[in-house]
């Protein structure tokens, strides 16, 4: 289909094409319009879509391509565009913008939007504020059904999400919530007041994404409202953005856990440059820190030479130990993150991780000591002591791992920094002393 | 107002208690309940409760206080809560009960319902029909707007959404959607056919979940029809059920890359004994690979033995490889799992790898450099050995933990497999390798 449309575009059969495209979803219009080759082709299809369709199309395109068109199109098209974008998807597609293509945007707005635009774009990022949409349907706690459902279709037209009406007050206050569910399935001469839910689930401008994220997912809510200071309404957040959040949360979750400074931006679409800066400054700090193992190692210099083998095994307690510790820290920074774990669960974790870490140590260094002592011919007391090195590093190693997360969240710092590399470097010291301490007692050099 | 509810429950006012909890959203009388110490004050305000906020509350508590309800109510009270429970809510409740619970749940519905329920706890795991809920709105295209809302007015009352209508034929196979806010907003007398969006996404029973949640995402959908294999409507998903699932892959990808085998089960709920045993297997197939990093140092031992500080070297070059390795597989990884990285940017990602881990290896082998030779007064050669190891490792590293989330998905294994705790190990031979072939060519032993 898409192929097929692409070849119309190319001969230039641009009425034919048209008539192909406005029977697609604008979803599947947008990434269409992505494989355009020539820039040209791509402007005559924009500019011959029905306006709703090709304003649906704008918020699915890349900023590029948004970037492209708003560079080549006129002032009147601009205006077009704009009237018929949704409010947040506009705002999305402005803070993406060079202040150039911003401007000119503005200018092409009467003098209410313009302001409005500019609040908008003053919202902190990442806060209510910044991804709430202004579309949303009022009524008054005095209205019927039937008032109401006429005020809807009188007004709702553009608006994004007529799910859930709000009440407002005279001094537009939020006194309460009436899902459009309730509304058609209810009498016409019911009045608002009396069918409305009054315990409303609301933001305030400035509450960060997150905390909005973890209410829409306990309440089970496709939307919800964003009160100013003095609880007016002022906008809604839809389900739509709260999804992009839990994934672009979960993106810096992935990232700081992989000892990565978090980036929202694509993986294929970041400059190599900006990808290495993200990378570098965990990657020395880590590096920095292995001194301290070097030193420990240096330490015993005189044990290692005279019993050399016991260098080998120093990378597979090394990695163990990492593992068990990130295995751990994991699943405590995921609970943490989902909130099935909480601050007050420590000594629950703690208690949990000691158990689990006994069985886990018990059956590695069991299956280790066979391996090593039986199959690889190694000497007894060896066998014995990178045995027991095991047992030990798994056994701290676990702790540590489920306790750095939850100390981090307390003392406010993102637990997800507490995952594998830096567990790994703190648990590879431990492993080294633990390992040559043991050493030095059972070979008794 | 928890705590004070919890206090009139403990002094038996139960009344009181009751005026206040019918105020509150099902999903905070829930966890209020969950807090209840003494069982029979749970179950003396679980009866007192209406009956559709009780049906509601149930379905939010934890499947051991479910059990705990439905063990020790009557028959007849059974029957009510199934009758007043979303459809979707019941079989995910069921799903979990032991087959003593479900038999007496099932004793109590009528047969049509009981087969209905057998049928859904069919549908394979994680499978459209293992979410979809039957309560939908259908409609026909004949219909006009005004006789449209009307059918919902008289059946729509139970319906869990009425977002989106479904139009079907007398086969009952899906023709169409529309939304209720295009109902609203029409003219009483436009027939359904003309304005119904005939190019519906939909999803067929046996479809897995992943692919459904990337479906939801793409358009923007709040609910989606589910199939049969002659495109009749059997269910739909809503998009609360989406968000669980979003979170529940991510939760397993976390899992997964921290090298455990995925849970669904909360940290603090699961069994130590099943904690250990998803922990142990991954960690014991690690710990064998290491085999081989020890046999490589082994080859070496003479290498060592003269120049023993070496091995003060190798915890820093494993972490470091291992820690660069596990970056490059993060970011691909997720690339992939939200589908902005696809099996034919391979080449691309290669490219992109191979330039960051040059910028990022100079930078970390330069201040490798200045911290070991001028800092901890390294000899010039083994300073220089070290440096070039970690520079090459580095490369190496990114390339391969690059490229093995691709290759697994190519040879369709899951990409998260092939994260930090995989990579490192590779990579430790890797620098190992480098490591001791460059010293013995630089020292000159």
């Amino acid at each position: 289909m898409g192929d097929l449309i692409l070849d119309l575009i190319e001969q230039r059969k641009y009425s034919e094409a048209r008539k192909a495209i406005v029977e697609m979803n604008i979803v599947d219009i947008a990434q269409l319009f992505e494989g355009i080759e020539d820039k040209q082709n791509l402007l005559v299809m924009f500019r011959i879509l029905p306006k709703d369709i090709a304003a649906g199309v704008f918020s699915y395109i890349s900023y590029d391509l948004q970037r492209y068109i708003i560079e080549s199109v006129t002032d009147k098209e601009i205006k077009n565009i704009l009237d018929e974008l949704f409010f947040d998807d506009a705002i999305d597609f402005l803070e993406e913008m060079p202040s150039n293509v911003v401007k000119r945007v503005l200018k092409n707005t009467d003098e209410k939007t313009r302001k409005l635009i500019n609040q908008f774009l003053n919202y902190p990022e990442d806060s209510a504020g910044s991804i709430m949409t202004i579309e949303y349907v009022d009524l008054k706690k005095e209205m019927t059904v039937k008032e109401a459902l006429q005020h809807i279709k009188e007004t709702g037209f553009d608006k994004e999400t007529i799910d859930n009406c709000y009440i407002l007050d005279n001094n537009r206050k939020l006194k309460g919530v009436i899902s459009i569910r309730k509304l058609i399935l209810s009498d016409d001469s019911t009045v608002i007041e009396d069918i409305m839910e009054k315990d409303v689930i609301y933001v305030n401008t400035h509450d960060d994404q997150e905390k909005i994220a973890s209410l829409f997912k306990k309440y089970d809510l496709i939307s919800m409202p964003v009160v100013d200071n003095e609880c007016r309404l002022v906008g809604i957040v839809t389900i739509d953005d709260i999804i992009d959040i839990i994934d672009q949360e979960n993106t810096e979750d992935f990232q700081k856990m992989a000892a990565m400074q978090p980036s929202e931006e694509e993986y294929l679409k970041t400059n190599v440059l900006v990808l290495a800066k993200q990378r570098i400054v965990w990657l020395l700090i880590l590096m920095i820190s292995a001194t301290f193992t070097g030193n420990i190692i240096r330490k015993f210099n005189d044990l290692l030479q005279s019993v050399v083998v016991l260098a080998s095994f120093i990378p597979m307690l090394m990695d163990t130990g990492g593992n068990s510790g990130s295995q751990s820290s994991t699943l405590v920074i995921r609970g943490l993150a989902l909130g099935e774990i909480s601050l007050k669960d420590v000594l629950k974790v703690l208690w949990k991780e000691f158990r689990v870490s006994c069985i886990v140590g018990l059956s590695l260094s069991a299956v280790n000591f066979v391996r090593i002592y039986y199959f690889e011919k190694i000497d007894l007391m060896i066998s014995v002591t990178v045995s027991i090195t095991l047992f030990f590093t798994i056994i701290l190693a676990k702790i540590i791992g489920g306790m750095l997360p939850i100390v981090a969240k307390k003392v406010k710092l993102d637990p997800a920094i507490m995952a594998g590399p830096l567990i790994t470097t703190i648990v590879d010291a431990v492993a080294l002393i633990i390992y040559f301490s043991t050493a030095t007692w059972f070979l008794g050099i």
